[in-house]
Formats: C-alpha cells, structure tokens, sequence
C-alpha cells in the first residue's frame, strides 16, 4: 500500500456475492428469502494465521464500508473515521484484520433499494424488502464465513453501527469476543422513530419520488430536509451555539426575507445539498425504518437483560455527555443490563459538547479507549 | 353572556382597522409603512371605569384571539386557553378586563399574507413584508389606544406569547404594570431557528406552494411537515416516551412498511393533518420568521439586562423542567438579567413532563401562580 497522508494509503473495495441460488438465500425478519445479495466490503491489515485479530467496523445511517484511507492518489477525501484507523492508530491495522462492509438495504456497493431485481430485471425500489437491523447482521455473518473468520475479536460501531454490534452479540454469540458500542441504543425511543418519520415524510411526499420511482434526479428536495433535520439531532444546543450562534451568514443586518440569513440556515443548506449528491433517497427510507424497528429487548417483554441472555462477549460502551439523540441514559441502560448478566463491560460517559456527532468528532478520546480496549482483548487470545 | 360548561360562555371576535391613511400606518423594523391593518381581536369581562384592570393575553405560533369561551352554542371546542380564562378562572374575567388579539401576519382574523392588498386588489402571499415581534406589539398598542387603556395590568403570554410581552415591557414600559412570560426565551436559539429552517423549507419546497401564490389548497403536504416537526420540539422525550413508547398502532407486529406502524407516527400524523385544515402556510413562513429574528438583546451587543433598561413591569417567568424547546436554562437567564436591573421579578420552574407543551397543559400549577400574581398586582392599583 502506497502512503498517504501518513495514513493507510491507498485501499480498494471488494465485492462478495451470495444468495443467488434457492437454499443459499437470505431469510429476513419480514419472513422472506431474499437473494442475490452483494456485499461491498473493504479490509485493511492482515488476518493472522491463528485468526483471531479480526475486528468488524461497522457503519451509520448514511457511512459506508470506506473506513478508512483513499481509493485513489487524487481521492479528496480520506474514509469516514480515518483517524482512528491506521497503522499506528486505535484501528491499528499493524496488528488487527480490519473489516467494514457497507450494510444490506445501502447506496454504496451493497444490495440496496436501488440495485437490479434479476426476476424483473428492473430496480428494487419499493419492491425492496423492509430490512431489519438483524437482516443486516444476517447479512454481515455471510461475508464472515466468506472471509474464513471464526470468531470477531470486536465488532465496533457508532449510532446504528453500534445497534449492529449489540445485535451480533445476541445473534451470534460464539462468533463475538467483544463489543464497542459507542453512542447508541438497545432501542430507538419514540422521538428517534418520530424524527425519522417526518424525514421519510418529506422524501415520500417529494412529487420528484414518484412512488420511489425516481431517475437520476431523484427527490432532492426530501431528501435534503431529511438530511438538514437529521443534523439537527446530532448537533446539540451548545455546540450549535458556539459554532453559530445567531451570527448572520455575510451580513450586517437581517434580510427581512426567507432566504439563508443566519450561518445556522447556511450550514443546513449546505448539508442537505451535499448528501444528495451522495446518498439515495430510497435506501434513506430502508435503512432509518430499520432502525425505527429496532429493540433489541422487543422478544423479551422489554427485559434488556433477558434480551442479552445468549451474549458471552466483554464490553466496552461509550456514550457522549451532550448526545441527545441517543443520550447517556440510553448507553446506561445497555451497560445495567449487560452488568445484571454478569457480563464484563467497560463504560465512559465523555464530556463533550458535540451531541451525537462526537462519535465522529471526539477520536482523540475514543481512540485511546478503543487502543486500549483491544490491546487487552487481543492480549487474551494472542497465539 | 350564556354559560356554557361553566365557563365563559358565547364569546364574540371584534375587529379593528387603522392604518389606512398615509400618516396612520404602521412603521415596520423592515423600514416599510404599512396598512391598512386590521387586527381581529376578543375580549371578556368588563374595563372597570379607573381602567385598572385590563391584561392582554398574547398567543404562540399557531394560536389566535378565540382564547376562551365559544362563538356559539354548537362550538365543538372552547378556546384555546378557557381553562384559565373565565368567571373565577385564573384570569378572572369577573375581576379584569381580558383582551386577545391574534398577531400581524397571522391567519385568523388579523392582516396576513393571505389579505388582500388595497393597492393590487390581490393577495400580498410574499409581497407581504417581513415583520418581527415588535411589529406585531406595536399593532398591539393601537389596539390598547383604541380601547382607551392607559396601562396594562398584565400582560401575559407563552412562547411566542412570553416573546412579545418581554418585548411590549421594553417597547412601552409605561404602559405596562406587568408582564408573565411562560416557556418563552429573550431570543430564538440556533437551533430554534434551525428546526424553523426546516419547517419551512418543507413549506416551499412544496410544489403546491407555488412561491405563495396557491390557491385554496395550498402546501398541504409541506405544511404538515412542518407542523410535524413544530409537535416533536412541543413534546419531552419522556412524554413520548409515557404517551406512546414503542406501542403500534392497531397492530401486532410490525407491518415491515412505510405507514405509520407506530403510535407516534399515527399521533404525528394526525396532527399534520388537521393542523392544515386550520392554518395557513404563508402566515406560517412569517410568523416562524418572526420568532427567528426575535432577540431582545441584539441592540445591547447580547448584554440582555442592558436590553431591559427601559423596563419598569414586575415580572412573573415560568418555565418548565421539561421544556428543551425554550429550556429553563434561557428562562433564568431572563429573571438573571430582571433581577440585574432591580426589579421586582418572580421565577418558578415547574417540574413537569410534558416539555413545552407544558404551558397548555399545566393549567392547574400555571394557574395558581397566575391568580396570585394578577391578585397582588390589582391590590396595587385597586382604586
């Protein structure tokens, strides 16, 4: 791998296919077999002959399997938490066989709304199964066995990354040595599923998404309130405050008109004009109802700790002090239900202003955490 | 009067039009002379003949004149604050003299967007100018010399209400004997205006707004968004949380849809809808711009109690422990910056869950505070 940056250098995507013939399919949690499904996958580092430093990144509502470095000498950007992957950094990828796969129902190389149905060579679109946090699990299990991986030295997430981290553990708990679940929940509380429901309210009621029909263009306009009221969420008050205040973007005096007068209104605009020039407004629809559908203790009567009765994995759980979107509360009630089981869990609560978007945000802290977490994890199954 | 339901009983809306000389129109913070004006307004109760005992009731966002009482005896629904208004009610309409007007810009009664201009004989929709809440306070005053009112008792208000009677105790300090301001804040946070942002991108981004010129229809589907939204930021967390948890809504499972599965989404729902049948876009546009400008202490470089220099009211401020829309945090900062200035202020902070929302709700906490403070302020004046 050429450096970059100092960093990881140059990476590439692979592909894995599976499901495309009868008993080989995918059995979802709505109760069909769905099949073919391709996984885009990336991996950094080198698996270990005894196989036992493998660890699973997985992603948020709009990341994908791109963690880390860059496709190309003139790619822009580097992946979405390139800080903390790397040689030398808390992902190290000197030690550990790094793994992320963009998620079942995506826009980045997965198997998602938008790819060719085989039956009707047309696309999915709404004809696409409604996906369940599970499915997607399901989903990333395939790639594991794809991979000859017996067992995870850690499965980390952040937000919905981390819901599949917890989900892993109770699916499949001899495939599972750890966890990081970082800034998340065991289950998505009614303002989580209302937020959601107005962001799909916008996008289904942009006449440009035609039943989820679109072409090219797509329902831009949807899918950019969907985006603007999403940060919304993982902003808090205080970091808003501080970034923006009420300062007017390149004015002395309000405009007495509805157009972007203060840097908040600048700043949205600019997020949701962005993320539709990269994310499709149909896998947004999937991917935020599986996470409405998501509880963890659901079976379970609501008993988080029954719920974690199949789990053997140690712990490590993180929350962020200003996260309201999935706040500390919710992070400590995994944490308590983890502890009644007798498991071995680790918890930070860190003080930032940066509300949920400091799991992207606060690698510094994190990355030490995460070093640390898993240098005694490997140290336990090291050859 | 005739009772209904113990209460007030049939109540009438009045008008008032000025403005429509050159020398009588009102002078807007845009620069703009505008009228005519009329303001659409309803009082209950009797101005005693040393017209001490006058309070105006100020409304939020959505609210209107019609605050108590019915306009007939098949009204289906009182007033939108009939708890607390009425013979021996909180605002004892048997002791004071009551008056509600709905604001500048609004929809029910009062000019708005959607009044004919005088001069085009047609709609103003955009051309309408781009008010504030001292516009909408200054139309109030005319009102108050219309009635031949001298000094205000009280003047009492939640939200936006609380808003504008902050601003009528700077704008017009002798005409105000006090001020209650419930839930309210001296200016709109960030991330107010950020969800206000959103609201009313939904709003134009409608193609039924048609840049404001829609006929009878009108945006539905991006008012409703709005509005959805406008109701995520009125409730707690925990009042989802008790209200609805994760409940479905006349299911036993997930649907593995995009319908509202859950209650929440049906309540949100709901609420869009009728919320449309009631309100109008345009006025919706204005008025949430309105609030986004609102800042008592813009012209003090933030110093908020250089902002109430001029102020002579005694103030009652009442938040509520839940509300994250105007949390208590920016309520102390108001009584903070009062009691700097020496005068005479009460503050309480009521325990509640229901988040903003609150000051509709806690009727029988806001009302005890309310009777006692317009009780001690009418001995003062009491001829």
């Amino acid at each position: 791998m050429a450096s970059v940056d100092g960093g990881i250098g140059i990476v590439e995507e692979r592909d894995f296919l599976f499901g495309d013939k009868p008993g080989d399919k995918l059995r979802l949690d709505c109760g069909k077999e769905f099949g073919p499904v391709n996984i885009r996958y990336e991996s950094y580092g080198r698996l270990n002959p005894a196989r036992t430093n493998a660890v699973l990144i997985l992603h948020a509502l709009s990341g994908d399997a791109h963690v880390a470095g860059r496709h190309s000498e003139s790619d822009r950007k580097a992946g979405w938490w390139d800080s903390m992957v790397g040689p030398g950094k808390a992902f190290d990828t000197d030690k550990y066989f790094i793994v992320c796969s963009n998620v079942l129902g995506g826009c980045s190389g997965s198997t998602g709304p938008r790819s060719t149905d085989p039956l009707t060579d047309r696309l999915y679109n709404m004809d696409f199964p409604v996906i369940t946090i599970r499915d997607m699990v399901n989903a990333q299990h395939r790639l594991m066995e794809q991979l000859g991986i017996e067992r995870w030295l850690s499965l980390a997430g952040g937000s919905m990354g981390g819901m599949q981290a917890l989900q892993w553990a109770v699916s499949y708990p001899g495939s599972v040595k750890s966890v990081i679940a970082i800034a998340t929940t065991s289950r998505l509380s009614p303002q989580s599923i209302a937020f959601n429901w107005v962001g799909r309210e916008a996008i289904m009621g942009d006449p440009g998404w035609m039943g989820g029909e679109y072409g090219e263009k797509g329902p831009e306009k949807g899918l950019s309130i969907a985006r603007m009221l999403g940060h919304i969420t993982y902003l808090s008050d205080e970091s808003m405050a501080r970034k923006f205040g009420r300062n007017l973007q390149n004015l002395k005096d309000y405009a007495f008109d509805f157009s972007h007068n203060f840097q908040v209104e600048s700043y949205l605009r600019h997020q949701g004009l962005s993320f539709v020039e990269r994310f499709d407004a149909n896998s947004y629809l999937f991917i935020s109802r599986a996470m409405d559908y998501f509880d963890l203790s659901e079976d379970s009567g609501g008993d988080l700790a029954a719920a974690f009765a199949p789990a053997t994995a140690d712990f490590l759980v993180v929350s962020f002090s200003s996260d309201w979107l999935f706040p500390p509360e919710q992070s400590r009630h995994i944490v308590g239900a983890l502890r009644k089981r007798g498991l071995d869990v680790s918890y930070c609560n860190i003080n930032s202003i940066y509300g949920h978007d400091a799991f992207l945000l606060e690698t510094g802290t994190i990355g030490k955490l995460v070093s640390d977490f898993l240098r005694n994890q490997f140290a336990e199954v090291e050859p």
